[in-house]
Formats: C-alpha cells, structure tokens, sequence
C-alpha cells in the first residue's frame, strides 16, 4: 500500500507554479486553502497603468520585479524606482501604489505575509 | 518641519533592493530588523549541487526560479521539477531539498514567512 503523506492539511502542499506568459494582465499564484496564509500573484501594468492606492494593514509585501521600469509610492516616503531584478518592500500599516512610469509593461510578482 | 514617517519600528521602512548580477553564491535580500518577519534570499547552486535537506519548520516557503532547473525534494512527494519562470511552494514541517539538475546555474529567490 502506497503511504499516505503525513499532514494534518492535505490542500496544503507541495506545488509548482508556472508564471503564464507574458500578456495577461493578473495571474493569481498562490493563496489558501492552497497555502496556510502566503499569498502571491503576477501583475501587468501598462505604460502609464497604476494598481491604486491600497493599504497593506496587517501584512508586509515584497515585490519581485520580472520587467519593465515603474515607482513604489509608500506613504510619508518618496517614491522609489523600481526596474527588472529589483524587489522592492513594504511594512505593515503602509498606504502604497504601484505605477508603471515606463513605455513597455510593467510585470512583476507580489507576496503577502502576515506580519503580526 | 519635515513630517516624520508615523511608524513604530524605524527600521522597517520602505524599500528596494537590487538584486546581484549573476554569479555570486548567495544573496541575503530581507531580514528583520529590516522586515518585521519575512525573509528571503537569492541562492546560486552549479550543477550537481544541492542546498542540503532541511526543515521549513513554522514557516511555509516559496521559491521564485530566475534560470537554470532544477528539482524540489519534499518529504513523502514526488520530486518537483523547476524551471525559469517557475515557482515552487514548501509547506510548513516539510523537509525537503533544491537540487540543480541542469547544465548551467540554477538561480532563484527564497521567502520565508511564518506560517502559524
């Protein structure tokens, strides 16, 4: 008989996930039940293009930059420029933005991790 | 006057990190008192070389593949295979393993965030 893995979760697993082509405009990559409280997705500015003002209340995010050029604003900070193989942070309690100030598309994969 | 950031922790403030040109053996991009939780880092394996089988003990993991392939081990799965453009995802109390199955480096982003 085949043994049955030992989890007390058995949505939570392991996984791979193939980033879709460049052209979509959102791709979610990963959130519960799938995982315990990471989530994760792909987003695709386009020139000019921002993801609005938001706040990441009890979380921390990190984008990975995939391509393209654009700003992180951060509340009470300045803006800072982002372009391909950065990644950029934001804390908890943080009003932010993401625009793409770039004449291609801006694509780049977030993560939120509860922080508190 | 200058209105100061209204955080407790002034450490955890926003931020962009630059990733290293490839070519390097490790990276460490997010630690606290830099981030309140998260961490991640950027790892170099050459072919044949593994990161070595460990524990993700309270923390769930995701891997962001930047180029080459490779698999993930976990404990009681079969391997993952993983390429450019991949993500991988190990659940908390998983032990498991990167290995580079390929002919040229493997390069990826880790995040680990705490899971319970």
């Amino acid at each position: 008989m085949r043994k049955e893995p030992e989890r007390t979760a058995d949505t939570v697993q392991p996984r791979v996930i193939v980033l879709a082509e460049a052209g979509g405009r959102y791709q979610s990559l990963l959130q519960p039940p799938a995982s315990v409280r990471l989530r994760s997705g792909c987003v695709v500015l386009n020139p000019g293009e921002s993801v609005g003002e938001h706040s990441t209340e009890h979380h921390e995010e990190l984008l990975v930059i995939l391509e393209g050029q654009g700003e992180v604003w951060t509340e009470s900070f300045p803006p800072m420029a982002i372009d391909a193989h950065h990644l950029a942070y934001v804390p908890p309690h943080s009003r932010h933005d993401v625009r793409n100030t770039g004449t291609a598309p801006l694509r780049y994969i977030y993560l939120v991790s509860l922080a508190e």
